[in-house]
């Protein structure tokens, strides 16, 4: 990613700056607030920063995807010769029977966050996209296949997203999935719970039209 | 500072929650921004969170104190027989008669924004506050009354909050630098500019009314 350019000459000093800069690199975090974090950590203690630092630093390490299904799992102790496995992928009250594909591990725990959700994930780690190059062997489309090997999987639902690629990874995949015998479904579109339908958009109207159920 | 207590039992794995929590501390970020941020630094390239990490880390030991006003300076390299002075005290254009007193660095940078003000900075480190046990000598008032034995300086601005200690604190600097010769001037309160009167609380309106001058 860019570092963004500095706002004219900088009043503080270089190292301070760099930081302000840092934070504005981060999404959702505009000049004024990466001011204030800046001063924040400059005016909190040592241990508060090099606490934050070693956190952002040793994340990558700390964390490794699960061997099943990609969500993010705590590190075992080094030379373990366990193969890392998720909470979700472990737990055995889970239903086998159905797997959600989902696109990045933010889907995954948003489903994950309303409790609703009993299945286990597969996170494909992106979607296709001819314009960005990236085809189906780029994703995790082959771990789905390997794991569909199982019978008792009875069925797949594409949480892809509704946009152009979104759509054409759930198509891509419907047609490799539905030869096996296994039910694909997609997740529904239409109006957001609690929204007035004013602020709704036509094409999320129109696909909530076509998706109509008997009342 | 307290860590807030995590939402229920997490859902993500503890080094990821981990960052979450510590993102959550700083001002003005709540779990969602947070969790955003926590993601964001996951899927980032090692060096852009290496860059963050060293950058908190290492912000206190690559600044250092202005001798002479407390703004912060870039550390000279070590060993260098400078003693740190920040480009305002540097700067030879600056107005050495005229000296503001701001409870902190925040502040400072605010009026620097500007770009009106010509003079220098007193940065004062605090505010007396006899309910917080912070009394003159935890505050920069010895260094102010060394400062304005240089016989250039013809008028201190106190620029304290308009908050009870604020006031306090300007009152009890005016009553040792008056005495020194010295003009002692309150920065003034009133209407913010662009603000609508009707969003203005009475205290303010009613110091503008006092602070009213001839049109």
């Amino acid at each position: 990613m860019e570092r963004p350019p500095r706002m004219g000459s900088s009043l503080f000093p270089a190292p301070f700056q760099d930081l302000v800069d840092l934070f504005r690199r981060l999404p959702g975090i505009g000049t004024k607030t990466a001011t204030r974090l800046a001063f924040h950590l400059l005016q909190s203690s040592e241990s508060e920063r090099q606490e934050l630092a070693s956190a952002v630093s040793t994340l990558k390490e700390r964390l490794l995807p699960c061997s099943e299904c990609r969500n993010i799992v705590a590190s075992p102790p080094p030379e373990s010769p366990e193969v890392p496995r998720c909470a979700i992928c472990l737990d055995p009250a889970r239903d086998s029977t159905i797997l959600i594909v989902v696109e990045d591990i933010q889907t995954l725990y948003s489903i994950e966050k309303s409790g609703e959700f009993r299945g286990r994930y597969h996170v494909l780690e992106g979607r296709l996209s001819p314009l960005e190059g990236i085809a189906p062997e780029m994703l995790r489309v082959r771990e789905l296949l390997q794991r569909l090997e199982n019978p008792d999987i009875r069925e797949v639902v594409l949480a892809t997203s509704p946009t152009t690629d979104g759509e054409a990874t759930a198509l891509y995949l419907s047609r490799l999935v539905k030869p096996l015998g296994i039910r694909v479904s997609r997740i529904a579109f239409g109006i957001p719970v609690g929204l007035e339908l004013e602020y709704v958009d036509e094409v999320t109207l129109i696909r909530a039209v076509e998706g109509r159920h008997p009342f």
